[in-house]
């Protein structure tokens, strides 16, 4: 039973008894004490074990918790109180100390779990690293077989290099799922790539794979949003339900201390808000994740963390008025 | 007599007998020793003990004056020398080391002082947290009783905390004002809030008084500079004088690292120098100051106080078009 | 014989014998390895004590062929391979530990021998504080007497202090280029120039010698690759050769923590970027260097030097379109 | 009623079910949820405000409580385990946000609460700055007032800054008890001063009043823990009861960079560990406080926050011994 | 082969053909290029995705090499020149990026190999965290099984935590050799335990199985160098060769920032030092590691990690005077 | 006249006025302002152009007499008061931009010009980097010819490295001084070598001029003090004055972060001051330098300037025993 690798984190409820909630800590809901299905479930998969690199992304569950007391519900740029729609918190997969895989396989059964139990409810990952995409995009699959699943990939790399190398790390989660027949290239849009940071091999896999590739400066040229619409409106007319992925080294380094694998030339922090609100709207879009954050490396004003918990808010925007 | 309060900080000029001055720490002169008004007075008003959460805003009159050596005196923007523009530092009001009330009330006895004596210049008022700036509104209002006084409030927050609960502190000098019978809410324009920094209450407050909100999302979409033109000459139409106040927390986090409330969506830098330009040429403005930038928190290269200093700079070079 | 100065570093190339090479330290070869001139040939020149104010540039060229440890060689943006493109590696310049002059000699020297043997390669020299500028262009002059050689300077700074005051600085080369008659000031234009930054009688000197000042504020006005195009064709239709010097403090100080003379209203790396793309292009662009990167006040995950490495990767990707 | 002060935080008891509590969090119990008086009550003082420079110690007592889940409760050096001793922490005093007297207020009437209803008990405040110590004693007095109070003081400062002209500010604590007639400087001892730290009309001013001043330097020629016991012994011949309060400045500036007032030639740890371990063990010492530690300046491995929560389970086992 | 496993690093051996070396890095040569069996072997075992919490020890490998550059080979306290002695450096064992198991299986079998061939041979492993110690005492076992083992730990923790739970972390390794039957528990000797830092339930195992505690306080007491002393006789009367495993968290927070899990009151650098120069004095000594520091936590110049070389550098000396 | 180069630093009396000085910023005079002489004159020589590595020891003297401010007179360990031991600031000698030769010059001709107008004056040399000494030196010589200069140095290096390979460097000065015939190896005493930082032909060349070497492990052994007091004796036998050189890289790296060359195993920073103390009490000693601190390294509350401060404080009580 996957729902028994949830645990809660001590700190995210403040005020439960609050009847008028004004910050987010106030108005996030603990799941275990609902008694009807909410409109999103926030769960956390803090593993970076699985990181090529070194990082510390496995804190960033309870550091986006801590970090969202600073938040208001209130959205003044959209004149909109989250407050109307109801978010709950289930906690953090529990993950073992040293087991890779049978952390993956707790995150692919919670998410699977969560997915079933909760068939009209948006969910959210908190990653954790890259890798966790592929085994909650599994674990979707699980809960909707006969479903086709499609994926919007907002990132600055492929993240497909090869598992036969690697095992399940954080840079082939697209491609352990196009290669385990989960989900097809075809499915696959990533917008964010720009610069000198994907090597030829990753890209001829795409190409035959027919993963599309939009670089941020074709994005940019055609207009960002439209170009989120348009990779939205095309995936929604192929699949069943979308996947969105947020790697947070989309970001530019400038605005990302916090993402070691972040680069120059990569999204301002405004486009990112712009694209997650626009994401939000759209009724396809049923899952999304945030991966990658390191809250170790980040600025001393936590800024990384902020922009991950703002992009996040942006998106939870979006989809009050998709539910509208 | 509040004159009394004013300390000389020791190092700001260094060559006073300098002819030709390059620098901006040659071209400032001492208050003291100047026989005629000059057309600007700075002074500092280093406190931020009032502040909500730990600042250290209180030092960055003193570094904002160490920063300023960096800077010629010549924009090579606008093509104007600065050097024509008489500016006189007046020193920094002194702050007592526990009484806030009483460090506060000199602050406002001070700035009295400087608007009765010197009723054609312009003041600048250096803070220290945003507590101040309703110390320094009094203050004028006390020297021009019979004037209406505008804001205009460049500020992610809108500071309308309830001074009932927290007393004068950092969160509540706009509710100070309005409160206080001081300044209307229908005279109060805010630009540059975004996201979620405001709690509904102080919105419903914002409503309920007529404060004027403007999201730095629309100021985006109608163009910055025509907004700011706009708020200047909706304010101008309805009163005596404008007062300016720029809470550093409007810039965007990836730019202010000096100033820890500032949020990811904000200004840009740039935005905010084109922002003072614009303003600094308007006639009805008398009177700015620059708030909550926390000198200890700044990066290695003093990134925000050198931003601190531009800003001025821009504004300066917006005032000499308007004294033209 | 100036070939003597260079000295190999260590680390530059991990797999001289990988057939397919993805990343750039397996594509950029070892000079003195190659039978055949390269299209493009990079060396260092390690020194910033000739800095005026503390520097640690010298440390850059190290740190540069570092970091391109982390970058592909497949340009995403513009689907181009660099690795049909040449590009070999002299090593860095030899400096002695305090004879200033001997070590600009020796740069100079240096200089004038990579371009009399490989006349048909573009030379591109990573500092280095600014100081080595001078020292190349006399280089070339040295090589190419009968050549009239015009500077693109992208730069905040004008860099015409006065060699007689304070001997061959890194605030002096452009002068020391112009009084030695090695440079005529009408062929020196310096795009990127902005704010308070540079003294009045720096502007006159610049004046009276008439050298082209591009604020950055006009360039984004017109368009930044429009004046970019439009400065090269000018320097183009008057001079043979075209030496472009990129003083990385043209980046806004938000961008480049790790160069200490950056300022607020600087470039964006976007705009540097494409900037470098389209100065790449043009066939009279001959040299260029990158100076005045001090790797030791970087941010923890080096985003100036990766900044710095990818700028350069631009102009390679400029410069295949310019040889095809 | 001062209980009425006592903020609870919200993460300090992570498992009070747990029954063999094994590490710190686990073992200290919640004051309110006791049946019967503990040995020990642990509160916090969290003000800074009322600091002469600026200060982050109010951020201590949570950072504090977060730290002490890395502390087992078994002493190995002693071959002790603290969970035979029970100490409950009675949450932070409500500090308000702008008024420095009221805040203290609470401090001094929390104390006496508590020193009156648990008169067995010992009493530990985590301070907030060491104004917080004036009105920790005048709490005790209130309770005990036919008793006489002694003080040992560990310290690089002597403390007798002049409260009528600096206020209730954190140089000033134990000169406003000699002052307000609460201790007598005959009665107060001071270990730890060093070096060039108190100017000379402070040390005219201990001498007037008897202050005993034991230097660092000469503790170390004597023994640091014979001069320890010298001073509880001289004290407690004289007094009825002994407060300790620790200035965490007493600290050598190497090993507290999170105390910014520490300096050169102060305490090493394993000295502050031995002094508190002595001090424990006196009967005669009931009420003690860890004051001016900034955790915000801390470095990135909270090493001095440790050494805080460390030197306080030295005094913990020292009690216990007191108690056997 | 698990030769096979090693991987050079490419920048450890600078001048090879260097006849007579000043500095380490001239000094150690590789170990494929020699033709006769070394004194010493020193292999990298870059691993950290075992860690309990996040940690960069993986790194400690090369950062290693590259300080020991700022070491020269003379060592002038003892008046020792280390050229004398023989030590070639066998590369890194290569680890796979998500398989720990696989990994730890490479270490074991490098450390066979490397015993088993270099019988003569005193072996140095340079972690990595504390799992790789298992690793490599089972490596040892495989190679001389039907000798006794015994180990000298110098730690702050017993690393006896259950590896049932755990899995192979790097709290588990004494434990995964006593319960694996490799090691008996009183063969094990830890000195440097003191305060707080094992919960009462590791140390009920140690107890049971009898391993060797001795604190820092009690080994101060009776001189460290004495303890060392008595602890090495007694160890090598009952055993056929000592391993000595270095957990760099034995020593004090304030001088080692590099290894998170230190803490206040271990050892002082000068005392891992001498502690060190004695441990190589003594015949039985083979093997020896140093683990748990991570130079992505070190300090701006490198504390720790020049700890690090420093403290090896000290047991090689030791081990000179062990060959005379 | 080398007077001629001595600038006077802007901030550094700020009081002159103040009757009685109780900090030293109020004690210590200026120069050009004195009519007699005084017991010590301090001068800045800001170089570190001339370091091996990079290096910002120029910024020291300003760093120095800035941190002063934080000093009160009073010396507490030996009830001594400052004030009455009459100490100047003669400013910092000019040092040219990029001529480090003239720079070097100009600090020998000012040190020459201080000891011949104030022949009963101690000197006080504030660097720079260790290139100095060797200037001040000659200096003194220059003023003394028919005098024997001994020297006794605090440096973990012997600083013998050969200028004819270097030029001036900061390796190099006794080596200088020696081949220069300035002053004989024999009467050179070096204190505080230790490990691994001198390779084998300095020692060669140390030996074969007969300099003092002291490793800091027999000092201990010996006693720090008697050392001290031995090696003074030894030299003032000898010699006509002892120069005392003070590299503040004899510090241990845990005490001197701003300190780039120090290393593990150096001196406490109470055993510099104990040092300094026995130092300036013996009457041969008549010229001091602090040399190689660099406080663009140090850490945020500039921990090593207050140890070069306090240090310098420490000489200063010496002196005035001496005095008596």
């Amino acid at each position: 039973m996957s729902e028994h690798w949830l645990q809660i984190p001590e700190w995210s409820w403040n005020h439960p008894e609050e009847n008028q909630p004004t910050y987010v800590h106030q108005w996030v809901q603990q799941l275990k004490k609902l008694k009807t299905a909410p409109e999103m479930i926030l769960y956390g998969a803090p593993i970076s074990r699985s990181s090529i690199s070194v990082s510390g992304a496995s804190l960033y569950p309870s550091e986006f918790r801590r970090a969202w007391k600073g938040f208001a519900t209130y959205n003044l740029d959209e004149n909109v109180d989250l407050v109307q729609f109801k978010v709950a918190d289930a906690g953090d997969v529990a993950m073992h100390t040293t087991d890779i895989l049978l952390s993956h396989q707790r995150i692919q059964e919670t998410t699977a779990y969560l997915a079933k139990h909760y068939p009209k409810t948006i969910t959210c990952m908190i990653g954790g690293d890259h890798s966790t995409t592929a085994c909650a995009v599994r674990g979707i699959k699980e809960a909707y077989l006969n479903e086709t699943i499609g994926i919007l990939q907002l990132d600055t790399h492929l993240d497909v290099r090869d598992p036969k190398e690697l095992g399940p790390a954080n840079g082939t989660p697209i491609r352990q799922l196009i290669d385990g027949k989960i989900v097809e290239g075809q499915h696959v849009i990533n917008i964010g790539l720009h610069g000198y940071f994907n090597a030829r091999p990753l890209i001829d896999y795409a190409n035959e794979h027919n993963i599309g590739m939009v670089t941020l400066k074709q994005a940019r040229k055609e207009g960002l949003i439209n170009t989120i619409k348009g990779a939205l409106e095309k995936l929604s007319a192929k699949v069943d339900r979308i996947y969105v992925t947020v790697d947070m080294d989309v970001l530019d380094i400038s605005v990302a201390p916090g993402v070691p694998a972040s680069t120059p030339g990569g999204m301002t922090s405004i486009e990112l808000f712009d694209s997650l609100l626009e994401i939000g709207k759209h009724p396809a879009v049923r899952h999304v994740d945030f991966v990658c954050l390191d809250p170790s490396k980040d600025s001393a004003v936590a800024e990384t963390v902020k922009t991950g918990v703002y992009a996040w808010l942006q998106f939870v925007t979006g989809c009050i008025s998709q539910t509208k």
